[in-house]
């Protein structure tokens, strides 16, 4: 795994050492040894490095969210989520190989076969942690709006299996929310920034 | 790490094999060789399994969020949140030592030194997976209500780092999500939630 080769402390945070365990192109596990700012002690932790991620909601003219739905190997379980990937990092570990916008466009294109209408905006609606008391894994939120299906429909990677997209109003999706059929922190968490901007109504 | 022993396959899927690179008390590193219902071809991958966790919403008698600031180590940041916390498996590993009830109520009075008010409720909101394009954890959602300060206050443990506890209005919890000052699955996820099942209301 290409990670920043050394990711700079924060002011009042330092990283005494880091042990790494296990590192391949997706991941890498190690053990750090941190002081903060609110502790006199130093303290040990294992942490699972990750790349970051963008994270989409496609929205169409008719305000409908476009889902897919994919097999998701951790779990067992195929469930409809709004399409994500993650963001190469360059050969030199520090750069990133396209932009964010670039990058969340293009995961839009191959997962949903989808694309920004002419005249159409993409907005950025900052960033989460998945979850962070294990993992540094970053998501990118972006809103594309509107979005229409594209000529060349979905173009699905190997690694990826995704069997089903479609748009779902925002009432079908308060009732998959609710249901727990949503299920999943990038869907959530989108869903949770897009009422909280005011793009989008949940009803309950 | 306490795992389950074995794991069931859910119908349709077949774990062929499981090479584990790492594990400590918080995770467990493996490679998986998985054949799901919908690819003829089985499939590698990486999984960091992890322990499932609770995830409360302590809200007050006046509609109030009760969040704690916390340090995390994985992001190097200290971050207000909604409490949670870990479930222990028991000795076999196939149990877990105490109900998910019990340990969301133990984590709400030890972290934010609320406790949960006589008549009051503790309301299961289905779970969610944080990243599961890479880890199996799950997080169970609570919402408890009405919550009021209890005599004992906070018993924080020497793991955690919280630097504060307050309550919020679904007016401060909105613009904190619209900045970005809220910025983590577990608070996001839990939000959506209670908006699409109508026990929050957030207004842009």
């Amino acid at each position: 795994m290409k990670l920043k080769s050394a990711p700079a402390d924060p002011p009042g945070w330092e990283t005494l050492s880091r042990e790494t365990h296990f590192e391949n192109a997706h991941l890498s596990v190690a053990d750090v040894e941190v002081r903060s700012p609110n502790e006199p002690k130093t303290r040990h932790w294992t942490v699972v490095f990750r790349k970051a991620a963008v994270i989409i909601a496609p929205m169409t003219a008719d305000g409908k969210l476009v889902l897919v739905r994919q097999e998701r190997i951790p779990i067992r379980a195929a469930i409809w989520e709004v399409p994500a990937g993650q963001v190469d990092l360059a050969a030199n570990g520090d750069d990133v190989v396209d932009g964010y916008n670039i990058v969340a466009l293009r995961e839009l294109r191959e997962e949903t076969g989808y694309e920004v209408s002419a005249g159409g905006e993409i907005i950025p609606l900052g960033f989460f942690f998945s979850s962070p008391g294990f993992t540094d894994e970053q998501g990118y939120f972006f809103l594309v709006r509107p979005v229409e299906p594209g000529a060349d429909g979905p173009a699905h990677t190997d690694s990826e299996s995704i069997l089903d997209c479609r748009a779902f109003s925002p009432e079908e999706v308060t009732n998959m929310i609710a249901s727990g059929e949503i299920r999943d922190a990038n869907t959530l968490g989108i869903c949770a920034k897009l009422v909280a901007d005011g793009f989008l109504s949940l009803h309950a």
